[in-house]
């Protein structure tokens, strides 16, 4: 197909496109002649891949360089996996020292209990998670953090059904695809279905008129 | 406390801490002069919910003030939870018309098999799932919405947890506090938990060399 078809294929207007060409984020067509190409469904797809990461996943260009490379290469799907998650893991928010003292030690005995390996340096995911429960502590709200095992329970289930839905597929590719569509996409999915959960359990429990 | 006193606490910069007064995100302190005010200890507090909306949640004022509006009011935390939900939600990506069909058509039947009330107009919640559904529907890959059912029932034993959690605490400011906590943190713990547990059981099953 030409430019204006993998265009109106892809959703991704023609402008876009060519900076993605010039980036390397999409691979020359063929040239049919000195200022025309043909482009193939793998250009689409490809287009529609870096649209998911961008508008789902909120990644920015760079990430989405990283992401696509690591999907080219020869990394395992869990290695692409592992990419996909330390970019969409993007900066930590700051704390104060002491509330990410108390949750780096709250974090490395819940892995010591967990049989992990402890490598907080270089894994923005555990940085992350250090951040998130250090700020509950600040606004005095650690009653997450004594629920973390529970939570971390069900995390589990969760990845579980995660690698049984990618390792259902056939395709080698479709399973490297799968795993960051199941980690871009899935993110936010189940953090919506939560949200309507919430909202369903909440309702009974938590819908009583202010008593204070 | 003074103002100097007040930044140093809450970690946030003086001249921002003067802006969140004028937008009215903090209310005043106590004068005790023309030009001097007194602060308590809720004015730490609220400024570490402000960063913690901002920062972790990555929320704009505008929402900020939309949440801190629904916390000083007499909204039950269930409502307070509604408003938190829908200002985390953000714009959907842009998706296909023919797609997004798909995944309302999806989404309207799943809503009916588990007897919910279905207003996908109102509900950013119900915009973004079937944004992110229909975005793995234009990439081909379904299986994640196959798997809708079984997504849900974590997602319901998560939200049982997470109200569990909050009703744990005996204040009715502590759990429309925590309320808030547990949705913007919740969320964020939840998927560091999520992505540690893929790297667990995918390293396994995944972790083999590609042999395409």
């Amino acid at each position: 197909m030409r430019m204006a078809e993998l265009s109106a294929e892809s959703g991704v207007p023609v402008a876009t496109v060519k900076y993605y060409l010039r980036e390397g984020l999409l691979p020359p067509g063929e040239r049919t002649s000195p200022n025309q190409a043909r482009y193939s469904a793998a250009h689409v797809q490809r287009l529609r891949l870096i649209k998911a990461l961008t508008e789902v996943g909120g990644l920015p260009l760079a990430s989405v360089g990283a992401v696509l490379g690591a999907i080219d290469g020869d990394e395992t799907p869990h290695e692409t996996m592992g990419v996909v998650q330390q970019e969409l893991a993007g900066t930590p928010p700051k704390v104060s020292d002491e509330a990410a003292e108390w949750a780096t030690a709250l974090l490395r005995d819940f892995a010591g209990r967990h049989g992990w390996k402890w490598h907080p340096a270089e894994n923005k995911t555990t940085g992350n998670l250090i951040a998130a429960l250090a700020t509950a502590k600040e606004l005095g709200h650690e009653e997450l953090a004594d629920r973390l095992d529970e939570y971390f329970a069900l995390a589990m289930r969760v990845a579980e059904l995660d690698v049984e839905v990618v390792t259902g597929l056939t395709s080698f590719d479709k399973i490297i695809e799968a795993g960051l569509v199941a980690t871009v996409l899935g993110d936010r999915i189940f953090t919506g279905l939560r949200h309507l959960a919430q909202e369903f359990v909440s309702r009974e429990v938590l819908g009583r008129a202010p008593s204070r």
